[in-house]
């Protein structure tokens, strides 16, 4: 789509400085940017790239405006303005409405006509599909799954029965919500399952990764709030509940019964034992676990750096040391 | 479904402190539960829910019988016969026999008339699937795959050609068996690819999370035994063997040709080396690093517990100067 | 396939101590293999298997062919020697063209009549997709998607519009090529979606893993080179590239923007941060955390392995009251 300068600044509310009848076609990186695209700077560290933009506009912030050589959109927080204007340049494929080959549609599920049902995808009895929704190809919705208007499937993607979820969802390839999670009573005799009763609700705008997968309740359900965004390949164990705006990087587990508060920043890997409190803003660096709960706000680490192989070593052999030394200190110093 | 507590006392064996003629059609939450709910209470720190508790009845130890307010089933176990009767109130839906539109199945494949093929789901020449199994929507089946009576495969999951699976197993969403591994002999000019030849046997009563890999063997057949469990996002390398009723948490990597023993609990996110031998009873805690064989029973761990930020970029700092100082006296102290 | 040690020795340019007609039909492992297989010896840790096997032939290194007691190939490289006889006493099974039932190809892709589609799957249009490639049950191939000759998705595979691969790339069961990253702009309400534009290059040669997740790029292609070789459950997060014969052992996660270099080795489990770069023929053992880019080549770790649980929370404490010790002793020591 092509959109003028003029245009841009007044539908998202920014500063021009430059020639409004401008036009520009996409988006493009600041150092790779041509005439014809807006890209953004996001920092004085990126200015000599700025003063070197071949790009019709740039996004930045007002203490950068006067570094760029060609027209500028000034805005408090231009990473966000930047993507805002990228998707109105590049919007997502609207939905056309319809059913491709192959799509299995049980009778008494209820998808309009604006909905998509895309090849090999299948909807179970008594699911009610919302506005434009798109239903990629070979994912499945379990019975009486309810999808809000607006909300995709892109492909391969699971949804089991007991789930509801909110507008403008976004649910990855390969994503998986609703299963059973892992609850076992031991017994003599090896393990009995136990049941799981309740199911997954997920507010509006959430987006759920590649692969990624969460487990309904034991009884009562599972909370997914607004605006919640899980990257790939994350675990979050059955009966969490995950407030609003929280996101959380990749390959992250989350045990069940779990809490985790609104606003919350999860690095990637980051693990979360099971019937944990985190409070609201509380931000865990990549690589890190979490074994108590954490008031919020706050910042939470435990990863250890990688340094060369072998000094690595010698580092865990120390810490072990210490440990021996204290070991026979023991009656003396009373710290065990 | 609805049993009486006098039905329950006798199929589960348990002693009934109450009124056998009255009648539970669910279960619920220790303080959730209302009138016709059955609950659970597994230990004195629950005892003011206990008190408190609106169920109909509640399963637990002989200890905390005397404070429960309404009918109590006493069991030493409470948790697995509260799962038990869960299972019985709550049971599984019943398989039905049949194919669902689009399912393809080859002539060759064995599916007897009381197993389920859904929609969109595949099955390859030569499989073999057993009475009252259901292999849910786009599963896919590969070629002389063996499944026993009544096992489930969930939906979009996958069982590669060699994959002979037991009774009453689980598959969910996802989750793919008999992938090859990851072998590959260094070369002047890359990688050589290692040929998969072995199989991946699964005993009775084994469940696989969503999401969940379990390779193949490269020569012999990788085994999964008996009733055990992996939780959703575990990888388990080629070559490996997992011995009966071992349970492992989501997100574990478990390297190639390493060996579990049985009855092992193996912590969330857990990673275990290649080649390694874990004995029987092995418990390893959420979010260890497994580098060496360990004998068993024992519990093993290696997980740093967050804290606040800047104290652990302080302890960090510390161990590594430890080791500087270490070095600076490495004459003396003759310790690398 | 049967072939006899001479064809062998000619085919794979060995050095043959035996008898040149001998046939094998089949490889076995070491102390497992009787008449009619060949197996491999890596090393002289093995000599007493080397010793009783009952193989017709050993592939193996010269300084052990004189423990061999049955017909010796010698080589300098007796692994990935083993590998290249073992792919051709087993290859992989040719792919005959063809669609199957339920195959949903868009009529402006362009299949060639040597590859083959598999049950269910779906091809998008303009997908352009080489000779013999082998489409499996369930792969969903996105719009203009190009492959090239020989490549291979075993089954329930995406690959999203814009992904473009080499000649005989592997995708196993449930990866995910090609996704939108995890880019979110923080706002005042919440996060607006950064768009995605790149697309994913992917060289000659590359094999990615079961349920493995690589992301696209936000405004240039992510790169995947000649030779790579991902792991299963690896997360590559949006924009990264990874150089040549590079590999990636399972549950990796690699974060946005990092650029590994050529022949490196990630162990199992490693976290790597967004932005990093890592060079050349870099080593990182399993379980690492990986904060700061990494120069080439050269070996990193910060994994702790595991031990028992009771002495691993008295290094954990210790560590810890060195810090508060620090902390005591501050204005003197200066040290922070």
């Amino acid at each position: 789509m092509t959109m003028t300068l003029g245009e841009i600044a007044v539908r998202f509310g920014l500063e021009l400085i430059g020639d409004p009848g401008l036009a520009v076609d996409g988006v493009a990186a600041l150092a790779g940017a041509g005439p014809g695209k807006l890209t953004f700077c996001t920092g004085a560290k990126y200015r000599r790239e700025l003063a070197a933009t071949r790009a019709s506009a740039v996004v930045l912030a007002r203490e950068l405006a006067a570094d760029c050589p060609v027209a500028a959109l000034v805005s408090p927080n231009p990473y966000a303005a930047y993507a805002r204007i990228a998707l109105a340049l590049h919007p997502l494929p609207a939905v056309t409405g319809g059913r491709a080959p192959g799509a299995v549609v049980a009778p008494t599920a209820q998808v309009p006509p604006s909905a998509w049902v895309g090849p090999n995808a299948v909807i179970g009895a008594g699911a009610v599909i919302g506005e434009r929704c798109s239903i990629g190809p070979n994912c499945v919705v379990g019975e009486g799954v309810v999808l809000g208007d607006d909300s995709r499937l892109l492909a391969g993607v699971t949804l089991h029965a007991g789930v509801v979820a909110g507008r403008r969802c976004m649910f990855k390839a390969g994503a998986v919500v609703g299963s059973d999670g892992f609850g076992f009573a031991p017994d003599t005799d090896g393990y009995v399952k136990v049941p799981h009763l309740g199911g997954v609700r997920l507010g509006d705008d959430v987006e759920i990764g590649a692969n990624t997968t969460v487990d309904r309740g034991t009884i009562d359900d599972a909370v997914i709030a607004d605006g919640v965004k899980l990257d790939n390949q994350v675990q979050v164990g059955h009966n969490c509940r995950i407030g609003a705006h929280t996101v959380v990087a990749g390959c992250v587990g989350i045990s069940g019964s779990s809490t985790i508060g609104s606003r919350c920043m999860i690095g990637g890997a980051v693990g979360i034992a099971g019937h944990l409190e985190i409070g609201d803003g509380v931000v865990v660096t990549g690589y890190t676990l979490v074994t108590h709960s954490l008031p919020g706000p706050g910042v939470y680490s435990s990863g250890w750096p990688a340094i060369e192989a072998a000094r690595w070593r010698r580092a865990v052999a120390r810490l072990h040391r210490l440990d021996a030394r204290g070991r026979g200190a023991k009656g003396r110093q009373g710290d065990e």
